[in-house]
């Protein structure tokens, strides 16, 4: 199994995701990785770092001299920048010489890439973006997260049925339980959008557990929450301003005592303990579900153990065949 | 001026709606208050309370012996139960016996009521319930915080007339920023409703800040939000899940060493000012806009302090005309 890694993706630099991607051929033996980037640029960099042979030999350059912005306009950039390390991801996915494109960078423009070079998953009307949430008990896989912001109920029941078997398929779930946000648990509760994507998955195969409110997403009562990714987007980016907001006001009171200044040091290692339990980089990256191969993006702050673990996750699907699971729940939900 | 209280409605219970309205009478000395609820059972509950003449002599009772609850169906229960605490209250400020009803009940119920009892602002197709909500810097206005779960751009665009008046009275800012919630800051991003939405408000006279995202909500760069009421619902809930879910995965790795228990005594105090800095209660309650007469809703887990600044909010807004000076901000738009 090959990974092709975006190394020049994401705010982070090319260092960090190298490192991630040592850091991941180091703890798994069954893949490669194939880093997608400007080839003498890279070429540099391994120079510099220390890898033992079997790394080494698992570890390999494709060149791709142009770079997606995170600004840029997704289908522009797209079209115009053919040999973008995103899009020669992709290329070499479409020529079978690798499995899956791992990117931090500009996520609209990985799908669209995706799409473009790929194409869907046959039944997918709508490829989206789906993810991993800590939760007070299991992880949650919500989606979608930003590809789709006009959604037909039609879609609501497609990302509940692709979240639903990749989920399955990736934490070895039986029959995941499936939400749907809304603004109230009763049927009759949510806007126009919800309450027809209700009676869509009422009628479905699926585990369908009915509406979850806001409050319940970090519960870890169901396995899979669907939104459309307007909803998707904004929930994700509210938690991560509040969580950010929250840390920022609680550390400007501890540096108003001396008291609290000690406590810290006492308590500091909890905190870590818990930062590490909620870290976006403990979950990896978003699956692109709906496309016809394997992408993964990662959050563009990403660190090297958020590239580690987009990495595994990148290969768990590959591993799991995801997407022939994804097609058969698709055909069975239509007969 | 007179504040009309229901006493029965939230889930703490009447003792604390009294304490909070004992605490706001104590605190100033402007206006009255009306206890909605059975007269005899709320005489019974005065007479165990020690208060001063002062107090005693601007608390009143009026009699209501329904309850509308937090799972009846809006609609139907205003329908139902015309002596409920929250259709009294709305039927004393039609007849001109009291300013405003504060309610920490049923909010869909209240807003029904509202509108059933004293109609809408002149100008106004949708009224809907604001809120301020912390920020690192000064408090925001979040409009529509669920009253409206389907709305069309020039929703949107009233939201924040109303939103923007009420704030620059309440708060005595001059020319509040606004904001659009959307998925990026680009005038490009967002779903079909938010880019229609953001031609009207570069077109008017607000102070038109652009798109903020998720992550903005609590940077406090902008002093109004605008969104639909789903969106809404859903980031206060998101928010309001994910602050009790960290708390408690806090506290379990707190409890897992002595060493961090004892840091926690120290650093306690901090915590608690950090709570109160972003508490809920500290906010008071939420003014439903657009209405013709004043109505607050207060959070259904409200404690006395939240009831008492419920109260105080509701006498700060009829005190300084906020429905005048919407309807105004209203005209000045459409001329």
């Amino acid at each position: 199994m090959r990974i092709a890694l975006d190394a020049m993706g994401g705010d982070c630099g090319p260092e960090l995701i190298i490192e991630g991607a040592l850091s991941a051929l180091r703890g798994n033996k069954d893949f490669e990785i194939i880093l997608l980037g400007p080839s003498d640029f890279l070429s540099q960099q391994l120079a510099t770092l220390g890898m033992n042979d079997d790394v080494a030999r698992r570890l390999h350059i494709e060149h791709a001299p142009e770079t997606i912005t995170m600004h840029e306009t997704p289908v522009d950039a797209v079209r115009r920048k053919k040999n973008s390390t995103i899009m020669v991801g992709f290329e070499l996915v479409k020529a079978e010489r690798a499995d899956a494109v791992v990117s931090a960078g500009n996520s609209g423009a990985t799908m669209a890439s995706a799409i473009k070079k790929l194409g869907r998953l046959k039944g997918v009307s709508r490829p989206g973006i789906a993810s991993l949430f800590p939760t007070l008990k299991n992880p949650v896989m919500i989606m979608d997260l930003g590809a789709n912001v006009d959604c037909r109920p039609q879609h609501l029941l497609q990302f509940a049925i692709m979240a639903s078997s990749c989920i399955s398929k990736i934490l070895k779930l039986d029959r995941p339980r499936v939400g749907l946000l809304s603004i109230g648990e009763e049927a009759g509760k949510g806007n126009t959008l919800v309450k027809e994507a209700h009676e869509l998955l009422s009628a479905s195969k699926l585990n369908f557990f009915g509406n979850v409110e806001g409050r319940d997403v970090y519960q870890g009562n169901v396995d899979v929450i669907v939104c459309d990714g307007f909803v998707g987007n904004v929930s994700l980016k509210v938690s991560e301003g509040l969580a950010e907001a929250a840390m920022q006001m609680l550390r400007s009171e501890i540096e108003k005592s001396l008291r609290a200044k000690l406590g810290y040091l006492l308590i500091r290692h909890a905190f870590n303990n818990f930062r590490k339990r909620v870290d976006y980089a403990e979950y990896g990256g978003a699956p692109l579900l709906g496309i016809n191969g394997a992408g993964i993006v990662s959050h563009g702050k990403s660190n090297s153990v958020a590239i580690k673990n987009a990495i595994v996750i990148a290969a768990n699907m590959v591993r799991n065949k995801v997407n022939e699971s994804i097609i058969q729940a698709l055909e069975e939900q239509t007969v």
